[in-house]
């Protein structure tokens, strides 16, 4: 990726690029336009198949040709695409037995993308074939500067043979039909099997599903689709090793475990469209980034896909307000993207996403939206210099699709509508409030150097994850952890032991029952020191064993019962919350913990409007400030003295910014 | 149609009767109920398929050679139905593919009606047969008067030989293949079409459907439908040809264009069910006579269903309160219909609808609902010089299959929560409320003699409309526009040029971005004298060229443009409205627009709750006084001297209305 | 029964045990604790058919042989289990077919329970033969008390072996096609069959199903349930007749006619769980205890399943709170419950259920739950006297499932919207709230000694029950009716001779025409005697003939109309709702009645929040007072001197209950 980033000089900027849409004519327009933006780079051939290989065998490369020599030609390099998420009309015409079959038995139709099994053997002969045409013919292209695997890998399937390729999937898993018995438990409902024939992926069943099987279908999925991924980069890496291979992840998608996927990735990159309609997306949006910063432990990402403004895929597509996108993607880069990239280049004149915004709009360079990606690519280059740098947090947080999949995908839990990003964001929250920087982690990864670890809601979590969050504790960390953790193993069965089977030793309690508050039910809750608050929605009839009460229930059935529960617990200390406080007593508590392990905001006086983020190098430190307010300035104290990239003007004291004004300061590490 | 206004005396009274459901001996007592209640025609045979062919090629014609004799012996003539809309068990038994399949793949089950494939060539076959043996023995029946062709042609079917018509269909359409992937823009998301053998009706697709493809299988489907109609009607014509033929027609339905129907007809024939929980159903219900009356330029129309009192389709099926049914009734002839009939004559003991009233309902005719019909039937007998008589209009408003597709069909928008037919009714109400004459016309309807045009959110308009549109403002009439019209082609493509590609000249201004409004957010409108309204749901970013502001925004990140819009077109003017105005202000601004326009409402002081009408001939107009208030009394100012046909009293100065009370005034033309 | 009675030594107390589940070491803990708790039965074997047969014709028993012996040597009976509800996977990956096709075509798949088609031979096949493994091995096992056959029969398929099935049962019903074709009316919409082979189960059609068929394929498929469990019963019969036998029924299950099933059961056996979020699911659980009297007659009934605390199934799954689960416990048995048993004995580490609560939690014997349910082994032996004992009444409530269907299933009514079991509470809870002892009774039950006959909403009623309800009128009983009743005959066709036609003599009045209320419509209604009150929902346009209004209606369309009838019929007298009278109004009506048929309450002193029921034997009356509160105490008084069995202490005067606290009281007879 160094070599890539020299390349490019500084940030990657650009988009997908759709020329086959165009006249060749429009292409010249385009690079015009490309250059006057700063666009230093673009997505090409994302969904090119049938204008490549418009029949079986029959290439059609010369459009392509044409449109890399161009592009070379006039500097930008090329994020060179397979073909594959969007296979041509007369492969699943051949071979109707492509198109994804869903749990119910439904067959889709033709007329969008992702329309394959990621199984299926045939799909995959035909895309590693158009993957050996492109990658034979355009691995030395002087335009080329990285390859685009297929686009954002996410179908399930419920064909044949993604039955036949969940078996092989689970013998590599479990061995023996015993061990599979064992761990879907199946000696329940009289589900047992006794031939591997037997075993098919999950069609609906008449109610609901096992538990352990739904679960492994759903690793089983996410690694269907990576096969695929590593399929096609293996044919391009056999060509050439030196030019990074990726393919893009999307923001809070449940069905790619992307902790297996970052491994295979040269880069993770994201695609992100943060709903203006929601007040709180840039929150969401903020951990996405530190979320893919963390994927390949600190390594900066790529920014793959944003909207100039609008969207068009839902039912209300609201505008980015002028101003907005611009921020939007300061906010990336300050959590450490080093591109900043859109879908896409020129808006479509039909299709599904005629409607979509572009960087070129409907409304041509004499618009609002061409003018501020103008604007931002002029601002780009002046933040060059922080490419390639990154940033690490002392407070970690746990975010893990098999805890995800555990909570949302398997039915017969206590209450069925707890939703893991919210969890998650409910405690990332007040931490990005208060401009903490924070990694993520999963129930894999080394916690080695952090002071706090966050572990919201972790119903199922393996024994290795069980390990590394009690030798942290061990060994002198803070946890702090909500109810519902714990509780059952990687195949989703109950650990024995009474709850928390996992973290009874750890949080010093046992829970009885689980007790789920009825609709509007409210609970009053005092603290040690007589402040009081509230709580809803959950109740653990907890018993404490090593852990003391920081907080107890006032009333109810469970007056007197702990509600929070600290325990010291080997060199560290334990937080663990056995109820939903309401929002502002549980960060608080939250906040509290953070402060008790020693670790503080190193923006503790911004405004609350304003969010800080800081990456850097072994000499420097960008300090970004980012005002989310549209109506209001603000005043942010500043330490020591630097300069503003962006205007090039020196800073110290403190740094005022317009609504939605920004700062990237340059600061010498000290 | 003469002949038959002729045959029948005025106008035609009666309903569906399915004499196939009882005993002769019911039979008899039918007849003399009939003739007590003024009957004078019946729908006869619409659901008989099974009873006139029991099996395949074996027909049973006695019971209806002896109904028809019956009803001719009593001077009741006979709209005589070919059965067709409920294929018989024993054809989807031999021929299950005829059951239509629905765009997820399911077929459906036997037990219902309109369970058929249009595009079925057996479906076809069968139907020709059986109308070829009714014709062949009732063309020249004394009791026969009209051809009732099949029913409510509705369904949309995704069988193999849908996409073997649907084929065909784009053949006589684009020519050629590469004609059908530029105007589905299939190059987009790899779409590409390179053998006819693929291209299939639209099945569910992954996530959304290519635009363009579901707007042609719309095209399509109502054409495949009219095919129907044509095969059969074009049997009975080969007949005979001096007898009416139609089919019958829904409200409101948006699976058939009858623009492109109506020319079919012999007259256009409406089935219309006014739900009475809604309080508003009788001003779309005008609306739908408007669009009756203009479908075959201003000739009068059927009104060939209704209900006598409650349906039985709906979750909830309100009553018509006493009175209600005759002021409907009164309703529609006002507007240009030359017949009151019913769904149905008798209530069917069994069956799906054994509890949709009828004119002689389970209670009998000792019922409210008998006593009203007859009432009624004497009534029209009153009304008798009125029929074949009509009106026609100044103001003509916009409503177009094309458009309602476009809208509605077609996923991708900036949001798409716009009903096309509750924008209509928004430009609608206030001419309705306002008592003017309105017409309906088509996108491809000639516009002489117009001074105002309504266009309600052309969104999708083709070449000619669009061509009609300019020339029609520009040789001095008025144009009333709203926002996101003319954005498309009539292939969905965006138009080039900025948005309104269509209609940028027109308006006077470009539409840089269109801002669809958040939940609950509203906006302050100012218009040039001072006034202040609110609008709300859609804003436009507009910048003025040729136009100026009627009003603008005063508040927001739009504040200053402008929000409505004013443009002097060559000889003509445009009114735009950019955004969504509160009702009054909208209806303020468009009655505005009218009155500048030089047109006049013909009853200026009417109460509100009095809706007026007028049909007539070169002698005569007949004035409809209409008060729709179950409570409230009325006093109608009237111009002029006439003669209440209701009552025979002389009427000048005043009407006065008791509540729900009707007069039908003659007066001479002046 | 009785000797099964003797040999349990009164109240069967236990649970579902799966030790198929668990190692033999854990069956050692589990008998152990078991003895703890007083189990004296457990249910055994229900979803162990691949364990038992894991391979077509290989069976293993040994593991039964140990764990039946183990039992046994511990004193605790077992109520052994057919396992046909779970088919294994072999059987269903030989042969797909058995798995059950929805209305829409849809095919389950495997991995739950009740998968198959009840009509399918190939599953009875299996079915029948792993049942004759079971009964030649153990029917003389000294631990077998009792046969529970499969399990909460329940499946609806629409496979082609259910229409084969289907046609056989009309070809019994109807004999042949024309009067199939009569009943099912199907002269409406050329619905008529020529061949049987024509007829199928009713597959979704393009709207709504024939109303008969629908009805027909209801009773079709409680009738091809029962033929599955009397297949396996006459199995376990031809080996040994001196054992009950029986299956276990569901709460409020819409989709088997207990009516039909009990006199096929040794005694009616109920699976219930209400929920603990419901404040009233007590009051529906009553109901559910005096149906399940009433289904047999009067013979005490099984509570075969209940949780120890939550479920898991639904979305929300709230605790029994602490003294629940035994007060509600108490109730069933003061409601005829001959035993109080669980699902199940120890709670599932894995499978769907994995947190449905057990006897013996996650949480162990040192758990709320396990004390619990120690203590209320305790007491059940306090209580065994009462075993065997019953009561009856003198008021009669009609519930009868073919009233159910018409209402619920068959589309096409005025209004849809009307839940059976709602209407049933409705007139049930005011007899409840004043302890009346209360029967159960179908269309088709004897009525002799009533005094009183409740008849909520019966839209469907056969001429048997017409006639029933009628000589009960005559002879002296009182009839309390609600609208819409006694419309449609058994084929659901509109009694002739106007509404209601079944009870137009019986009411005194004529319906003209029924008049669902629009939303929020409230109607003001004035008793004889000048109380107001209000209505909603429904009125009658109803037509005095015999009858005289006890109320009318004091404004509307209908004012002065009667809203209530009194008729004198006979010997006896009707009182009919002819709108839905607000609750407190129609409670006083409806206890009116009874009190002016001479019922009285037993406990006309109790506060609200104590129920009071008494069953009892020729010597003896045992009275159950139960405090349903958790907040009050209540002082109940009691008439006469009485033991309370729980605490072994003289009763007289009156009884003090602690919240939830309860009596039960045994008082000889006077």
């Amino acid at each position: 990726m160094d070599a890539f980033r020299n390349r490019i000089g500084g940030f990657a900027y650009g988009g997908d690029y759709n020329p086959e849409q165009w006249e060749p004519a429009v292409w010249r327009e385009d690079v015009r336009l490309m250059r006057e933006a700063g666009v230093n780079i673009v997505s090409l051939g994302v969904f090119a198949w049938a204008s490549l290989e418009p029949e079986p065998g029959k290439y059609e490369f010369g459009w392509l040709d044409e449109i890399m020599d161009l592009l070379h030609e006039n500097g930008i390099s090329v994020n060179l695409a397979t073909p594959t998420a969007a296979p041509p009309v007369w492969l699943t015409h051949l071979h109707p037995e492509v198109f994804p079959v869903m749990a119910d038995g439904e067959r889709f139709g033709f007329g969008n993308r992702l329309h394959y099994d990621p199984s299926s053997p045939i799909y995959r002969e035909y895309a590693a074939n158009i993957t050996t045409k492109l990658a034979e013919r355009y691995s030395f292209h002087p335009a080329l500067a990285m390859w685009h695997i297929s686009n954002e890998y996410g179908p399930t399937a419920y064909n044949e043979a993604a039955s036949v390729n969940f078996r092989r999937w689970l013998q590599r898993r479990y061995g023996d039909l015993e061990t599979l018995n064992e761990a879907w438990y199946t000696r329940f409902w009289s589900q047992s099997y006794t031939d591997w024939d037997q075993v098919e992926v999950p069609h609906i069943p008449r109610t609901w599903m096992n538990p352990a099987r739904r679960l492994d279908f759903k690793r089983f999925t996410s690694d269907a689709l990576l096969e695929c991924y590593l399929a096609e980069r293996d044919i391009v890496r056999s060509f050439r090793d030196d030019i990074p291979v990726l393919t893009n992840f999307m923001r809070f998608f449940k069905h790619a475990d992307y902790w297996k996927w970052a491994p295979e990735e040269d880069a993770v990159a994201l695609d992100i469209y943060p709903n203006p309609a929601d007040a709180d997306s840039h929150v969401s949006a903020a951990f996405q980034y530190d979320l893919f910063r963390s994927l390949k432990g600190g390594q900066p990402w790529l920014l793959m896909e944003q909207a100039a403004s609008a969207v068009s895929q839902w039912q209300l597509n609201i505008v980015k307000e002028p101003g907005r996108m611009r921020l939007g993607s300061l906010q990336a880069v300050s959590r450490a993207a080093d591109s900043v990239m859109f879908f896409q280049w020129r808006a479509s004149r039909g299709g599904q996403e005629r409607f979509h915004s572009a960087m070129l709009p409907h409304s041509g360079p004499d618009s609002r939206t061409f003018r501020e990606i103008v604007d931002l690519g002029r601002e780009m280059k002046l933040l060059a210099p922080v490419a390639g740098t990154t940033s690490r947090a002392e407070i970690a947080i746990l975010f893990d699709w098999d805890g995800w999949w555990g909570l949302e995908e398997t039915a017969g839990l206590p209450r069925q509508d707890l939703s893991y990003p919210d969890t998650v964001m409910r405690h990332y929250t007040p931490l990005w409030s208060n401009n903490h920087p924070v990694d993520v982690v999963s129930a894999s990864s080394s916690l080695d150097g952090y002071k706090v670890l966050v572990v919201p809601n972790a119903y199922l979590i393996g024994d290795e994850g069980v390990r590394r969050i009690t030798e942290f504790a061990e060994n002198g960390g803070t946890v702090v952890m909500s109810f519902f953790s714990g509780v059952v193993d990687e195949c989703n069965r109950v650990r024995p032991g009474g709850y928390p089977g996992a973290f009874r030793q750890l949080i010093g309690a046992k829970v009885d029952e689980y007790w789920p508050a009825r609709p509007h039910e409210v609970f009053s809750v005092e603290f040690a020191d007589g402040r009081r608050t509230t709580s809803t929605w959950w109740r653990d009839d907890l018993h404490l064993e090593t852990g003391t009460a920081l907080a107890t229930y006032a009333d109810g059935l469970l007056a007197g019962r702990a509600a929070v529960v600290e325990n010291r617990f080997g060199a560290g200390r334990v937080v663990y919350f056995a109820t939903l406080l309401e929002q502002a007593a549980f960060d608080a508590e939250l906040l509290a913990a953070v402060s008790a392990a020693g670790v503080r905001s190193p923006f503790p006086q911004a405004p609350a409007h304003v969010e800080c983020a800081v990456r850097g190098d072994e000499e420097h430190e960008y300090v970004f400030l980012l005002n989310h307010s549209g109506e209001l300035d603000a005043s942010v104290p500043f330490e020591g003295e630097g300069t503003d990239l962006l205007t090039g003007q020196a800073v110290s004291g403190a740094v005022e910014l317009a609504p939605l004004g920004a700062a990237v300061i340059r600061r010498a590490r000290s």
